[in-house]
């Protein structure tokens, strides 16, 4: 059995790409044309174009085909290279024009003896012949077809004078300067859609397969030129051609000469073939090229494929790189096979990645030690934080968080209003929520986050407010104690790193609060949805035919007139009358209002007192509509109707427009549905207080102190809550570049605590809910570069702008209110219930909860079900599921108020689960916790120093070159973690 | 240039293949098994398998992998070759046992000298250690697991009992007789589920690859047993074993082994491959089956690919007959390129199949000549039309059709109630839905067609009304003579085989026509819902605070009660009392209803009088509910949640699940919607006419032969509506096996007319939308075989049962009223909604519309788009729509009457298209017209031909093998057909 260690095409390939690797080679864009019949004449017809993966024109369709895959036939590549082996191969001819490289080959061939001389004629003539090739027509001329007579009207004539045109512009400006090339490409890409796939410095390889009448054994010529030279209309696009590969053979076998033109053409774009043909030497450079190639190959079994079905390109291809780097000639690039479990070697392939806080959290031991470090890593990034802000995305994203943060400030201030007898009402929270987001969005670490009241916020409040009222505290100053305590505090965990211990926060942990947060707000929204069934009772009695005997009337309560309507007294003539006229007192009470009667002491008496017609339904109707209208609008981005940028627009706004859409219909309709109605005047909700608390003078001295201890529950309530939402945020799958600043967040919590409680404003900390739907409505994706090419997620656009914007629109708001008086509340209620469905999407705990329910045959194939049995995820998921049950059931009680001690209960468990599970079973499903990653740590570095060697060995390479080179391989770094995250 | 006509491998194979093809080989399962150290101990541990797709035991998840496409590298191929060619190959060895096997082949090692005798033992050792296999665990287990340590926890014990459980019942059977495994054969088949999933005469191949530390060189054997045996526990499943593929090398090489070792799995279930390594004579065989493979073998170039990527197996392959047959060894199995428009060449492949009509609607020529070869197609299948009813399906297709039939007999009947004073009532549709359609069902050619009401009869009936009410002619009488007349002109039709013009019915007719129909569905659906908000108007003023300003009242129309209550009039005491009392006149008018006070001449004053609450609103809920969940719930099929079959059945019973959600939901709510109202009593619906007409004695002579002009315009009107749902049903994408009948349908057509003109019942004829709803909820999936192998479209249950019952359950409606009452109308409307849009989905004409919105990048691979330019699509899509345009807009005004003959504009339309067209491009998009397609026709029965030789070839094979084959090649028949749907 040969063992093949480096074979010898590996060992040649090595000793030329080994070289120089100073001047990476450009991209190769490949045409292939055959010879046609056009009528009586001869032409070259484009019939294939690859820029990465291949294009095919569609025979009858006159249309390019979906970027596919080039499946070949192991036969066409075994024939290619014996064409290499016997035919002309001229490595870096000096051409300058067509007739002159065709002369070339044709007087090589003749000398060698290959080619009789009398032929040199006519294959001049046929390699001479016109090219034309496919463009794309607009479709508004297919009506100017219409008088067309049938038959073969396949209307060349337009396209061919359209090609003239074309063909004059290059004519003119071939062989001449670059800068008039230049011109020329500037042209041509305003008018090519197709040239803003190929990059900027692409060169051109062509290749011309024919078959014809007055050979009787191949004619076979490789070109390559020694300066890529613009050749007359060769080439479809103004890109200028460095190779051509020419086969010319006997009629009869059209077919076998297409798949070697298209085993070339796919050749000439491989990545390692195309450095091999530019670095060649030799006629044996070529097939040594040509034997890595099918070393590396991919082969399907004929009964297990169609070899018709074309294949979409993937979501992402190895990189050369591996085959160009020797060690891993032989190891990588292993068939999905791998089959037999050869012991731990399957999985150091794709290990999880170990958690990311690492560095970010590291415990410095000095004072301030890692505040400083986070102004450090964050000022950097300042200004571009401002301007990276500027995109049209930005415009979608403000919208939609603005809408979630007034609901949330007008649900929140609704409810501390109530709880709080006013003292904080919707004023204050408005006004709050205005000043510490814009604030905590300017300076703190993650502008991301967006800060919003919070549920156990809330319940602390009601809980002070009824202690303080019960023993005769003053509530407000008793309040801004506790704030300036717990300032302090926050202050005091910020300068001793305490924000380490959010290191311990694995998946499990992270996931369980989310869930719970996200589960809150889906109940949230339809618990108020269904309270407008409360509100707006139903009459289900009702019979529309029995409409005459529903009424509600408001009955004075004077005992004489219910006697008079009881008939049991006689009434004097005149007091009917008046009875009529209504104006027995001063009061017309069947004129009165529902509200008015009650207050006047009336008794409202029928039977449709107590229900209210139609606005329930409406409001289930708008709810409803309006999240799945957002839902299926997201999900618009993936359909194949219109061009992707505007499916991505309306996915982007997708929930602006659910929201415009059902605004109109209410309008429409005209129903009085209960509307969004925000504070129009700028007063304390209360009229009995000012703007300022003053921290003296209505409470015993020691309460300054005592409000030490309930300050010390809210300092842990809120580092909790604002530190699980920071690491949800910071998740490593959200890809972020500029870092977090868990400290610095912390500390500007920690003043605005403090500001807040001087003006008797709520207290804010991180909304997860919220946060992740900002960072959703901003995630970036790649532009596909060329045809096939998926996009991939690069990343958020991170920066201040959008949530400034959110939190100063909502400052404004106030003067907004004409506008914002027509959105109904059921509307907004669904973009609650989206924000809190779509924030559970992203989560793996969801998608193993949703494993219970797949037989394991349809499951899908995320990685952790590769490595871990499937019992033991469920189990896992199992204890996730129970953690989350118990963590709602205290979650409704007031020991709410105790819900960050929960969490950390929920770090215990976390622990514990280290007992149940192996530590590699831990690494797939969740993350190890620190102090047994040493070893990733380790690996992690070693990665990193790899990546600095490439760079640095690309360094000299031309500049816009680079860039594209780097975008790649961020991207395919980007997408080693991705494939990590399930889905 | 080698030109390999044809290569030496192929010509090897063909002399081996040709031999004798009398007995089909068995199917293989292959099992790669690869040597473990699993603590002290070696064991075989199962770690791929393979049916037709590869199914690979995941490294940590100890479970199968979802089945799918082997990609190999070609190095591994070449490497078996090797193996192959070096190795120990024995054919036909006697083998009865494991041990006995292994020593021969060592035996015949050492022999060759290729073996030092002294590992003899080592060797032996080794291959009889233990193999586990990989059993399915059930997930109710994971939980017992629970209390395990962590560590490696992966419990081989449990696994492993039960192996030598399974292992202990094979030791057994093996080796002894035949009847005594197909017992054990069927006891395992009930255990593993998996066996279901293996052909019951397969036979095994097990492949055993690993790396020992004694070895220097590879130990490599191929064997074929000369009778398939039950080796011991070695494996999986209780399948005998034929080959075996032996692989031990030294150290340090194990992926290469496992690449090596799927490779040979691959290669034995090659459908061409197995049948070589069944008749191979020597070594040599072997490798030209190899050789064979790799010449027919798909490659993907690797920069494209991911060798990482599981390929997904394909909706269907290509069969091996084609490799197997000579000639076409070289021109098929090209790649997806056909790269070039190599001429005309590329078309012959696929071309589409030509309008299969012709038979059926021969011109006989004959008197009555397509009438009796109707019955006689029918015949033979009579009896399995009632048995081949009885099915799951069936109750759910009954179901779904009995709701649109009843709700097409009342929404009809109350309109023709309407339309003739009541001549012709609900009752009276009810009784003639019934009667026809059994009948129809019972006797016709095409019983899964729905007879019903139809728009252009309605109208007729509606002119015909008026016109012999001004005239003074008797309509029952007059309706008779018509219905008389149109029966013995149906006759004539019949006789004269006239249907024959139906063969110029192309697509385009046929989908303009059935788009229409949908589009009226849809409408009327979407209207009659929009008129719940007229019949049920929304009170949008209403002031929830000023409920007590909404009432409405009866007043009594006495003159002076009115002056009373404008105070004009002084009331005396008594009557005052009296007004209050409500005793004035007899009538108590304020407790009248609506009606009672209209009726009674009151007045309704007040402002909500002409406003009912809630109802529009509550219909419109249940209206969109129903449709959404039907079509959410009919998409389920296709989601990963639960097994096949409940997924199928929830899909299947998709409507009536959705009705009776919603049919719950109101009758939770207790809102009075409109409900479904059927009659309840046996007795025509104008109370003075009886159940039969007689035809002589009201009207003048004359009329009886007069009635002939207007019968004329019915006669056409019943054809063409007729023949033209026909041809909807027997479209050849519904596959449909037990042919038409169009003839034999318009005879009971016009039978039936004449009888339900006799009765005084409506006229019935197809209704296109109920009848695809019909064959939509009849459609048959083959199983899918081997695991990943997808499931194929089979055909619909042809059969007359379900259509009898949904008639005869139309029958006995009158009885269920109590039941049906609770359905509220909008509910059914919902259902009428899906019907029309899932109509619509079928139809290749919306697909085509679809396209307009599609950028061409983003279009489907639909084969007409391969061969037919753009815009040469685009513009035959828009005569179409401008064609149903016009139809529309005649269709929406009286002129609707002429409906049929718009049906034949629509044929000259087509016509006048093959002056525009060429008849290239509408054979792609439409069909030919008759005597254009001889060509087709030839090439048509040629098939056939082969088929036929095809099965006689095989006439000897074993019977059970047989009907698996002749499954198989009648799936591949119509995936054939099925290719040339769109979709």
């Amino acid at each position: 059995m040969e063992t093949h260690g480096v074979s010898p095409a590996a060992e040649r390939l090595r000793y030329i790409l080994g070289e120089d690797d100073d001047m990476p080679n450009p991209t190769l864009f490949t045409e292939m044309d055959t010879l046609q019949q056009d009528g009586d004449e001869l032409e070259w017809k484009e019939s294939a174009r690859w820029v990465k993966f291949e294009e095919k024109v569609e025979d009858g369709g006159e249309r390019w085909s979906k970027p596919h895959v080039s499946t070949l036939s192991l036969h066409s590549l075994f024939e290619l290279r014996t064409c290499l082996q016997t035919g002309t191969v001229v490595l870096d001819l000096e051409g300058y024009s067509l007739p002159q490289i065709v002369d070339e080959i044709i007087e090589r061939q003749i000398d060698e003896g290959m080619l009789s001389p009398d032929l040199r004629e006519k294959i001049s003539f046929v390699l001479l012949r016109k090219h034309r090739h496919q463009t794309k027509k607009p479709i508004h001329r297919s009506l100017a077809d219409m008088g067309k007579a049938s038959g073969g009207a396949r209307s060349p004539g337009a396209a061919a004078a359209f090609n003239r045109s074309t063909e004059d512009l290059r004519m003119k400006s071939g062989g001449y300067g670059r800068l008039r090339e230049s011109l020329s490409h500037h042209l041509s890409r305003l008018r090519n859609k197709f040239m803003k796939k190929i990059p900027r410095d692409a060169e051109a390889s062509n290749v011309l397969v024919g078959e014809v009448d007055f050979l009787d054994k191949p004619f076979v010529a490789f070109v390559r030129l020694a300066q890529a030279t613009t050749l007359g209309g060769l080439t479809e696009v103004p890109v200028p051609t460095r190779f051509l590969f020419i086969l010319l053979g006997p009629t009869g076998k059209a077919k076998s000469y297409n798949q070697i033109g298209r085993a070339i053409a796919t050749l000439m774009v491989d990545d390692l073939f195309s450095d091999v043909a530019y670095k060649a030497r030799d006629r044996e450079d070529l097939i040594a090229g040509i034997d890595e190639f099918l070393d590396e190959v991919i082969v399907l079994p004929p009964g297990e494929w169609d070899p018709k079905i074309r294949i979409e390109p993937p979501k992402k291809v190895p990189t050369a790189d591996k085959r160009k780097s020797v060690h891993s000639l032989n190891e990588l690039g292993q068939p999905n096979g791998t089959a037999g479990g050869s012991g731990g070697h399957a999985e150091d392939e794709e290990m999880p990645v170990a958690h990311e806080l690492g560095e970010e959290l590291a415990h410095t031991g000095r004072f301030c030690g890692g505040l400083f470090l986070d102004m450090k890593r964050k000022l950097p990034w300042f200004p571009s934080d401002f301007y990276e802000g500027f995109h049209i995305q930005s415009i979608s994203a403000v919208l939609f968080i603005y809408l979630g943060c007034i609901t949330n400030a007008i649900t929140f201030g609704g409810l501390l209003g109530d709880a709080t007898d006013n003292y904080q009402g919707v004023m204050e929270s408005f006004l709050g929520t205005a000043l510490s987001g814009t604030v905590f969005c300017m300076f703190s670490g993650q502008p991301l986050i967006i800060l919003s009241s919070t549920g156990p916020i809330l319940i602390f409040e009601k809980l002070l407010f009824e202690f303080s009222k019960n023993n005769g505290i003053d509530y407000m100053e008793l309040r801004l104690w506790i704030g300036i305590h717990s300032c302090i505090q926050c202050f005091l965990l910020v300068a001793t790193d305490a924000s380490y211990i959010i290191k311990y926060m694995t998946r499990f942990t992270e996931e369980g609060f989310s869930s719970l947060i996200s589960f809150i707000f889906i109940s949230d929204a339809i618990k108020k949805m269904m309270g407008s069934f409360k509100y707006y009772p139903i009459n289900t009695d009702f019979k529309p035919d029995y409409v005459t005997a529903y009424k509600c009337e408001c009955l004075a309560p004077d005992p004489m007139a219910s006697m008079i309507f009881n008939g049991l007294v006689p009434v004097p003539t005149d007091n009917t009358s008046s009875l009529f006229g209504l104006n027995i007192t001063d009061l017309d009470w069947s004129q009165l209002s529902k509200k008015e009667c009650v207050k006047y002491g009336g008794s409202l008496v029928g039977n449709t007192c107590k229900y209210v017609p139609d606005l329930a339904l409406m409001s289930f109707i708008l709810f409803f509509g309006t999240y799945s209208m957002t839902v299926s609008l997201k999900k618009f981005k993936f359909s194949r109707y219109f061009p992707t940028k505007l499916r991505k627009l309306i996915s982007d706004f997708s929930i602006f427009m659910a929201i415009m859409t059902f605004v109109g219909l209410d309008r429409l309709i005209g129903l009085k549905t209960p509307k969004l109605i925000v504070p129009t005047e700028f007063k304390p909700t209360r009229p009995d207080r000012g703007w300022i608390v003053l921290p003296f003078g209505k409470n015993p001295w020691w309460v300054y102190l005592a409000s030490f201890v309930p300050a010390l529950l809210v300092t842990i309530l809120i580092f909790m809550d604002q530190q699980i939402s920071a690491v949800i945020v910071n998740r490593k799958e959200n890809k972020l570049r500029k870092g977090c600043g868990y400290h610095l967040d912390l500390f500007w919590v920690g003043v605005l605590m403090a500001v807040c409680s001087f003006l008797g404003l709520p207290w804010y900390v991180a909304a997860t809910v919220i946060s992740i739907a900002h960072i959703d409505s901003l995630k970036m994706e790649s532009e596909s570069s060329a045809p096939g090419e998926q996009p991939q997620f690069l990343g958020v656009r991170e920066q201040r702008l959008t949530g400034i914007l959110v939190f100063v629109l909502t400052g404004v708001s106030i003067f907004l209110a004409p506008v914002l008086q027509f959105i109904p509340m059921p509307v907004l209620y669904g973009v609650f219930l989206y924000m809190g469905v779509a924030s559970l999407s992203g989560i793996q705990f969801w998608e193993r909860i949703k494993l219970y329910m797949m037989p394991s045959k349809y499951q899908p194939d995320f990685p952790f079900l590769r490595h871990v049995p499937l019992r033991r995820v469920h189990l896992f998921t199992l204890v996730q599921i129970i953690c989350l049950a118990v963590l709602w059931v205290l979650k409704s009680t007031v020991l709410a108020i105790l819900f960050p001690v929960m969490i950390l209960g929920l770090l215990v468990v976390r622990k514990m689960l280290d007992m149940v599970f192996s530590q590699h079973d831990l690494a797939w499903i969740d993350d190890i916790l620190p102090g047994k990653d040493k070893k990733k740590d380790k690996k992690k570095k070693g990665d990193k120093d790899d990546t600095k060697k490439k760079d640095k060995k690309k360094g000299r390479a031309d500049d816009s070159k680079d860039k594209v080179r780097n975008v790649k391989i961020y991207c395919h770094q980007l997408a080693g973690l991705e494939q990590k995250k399930p889905g």
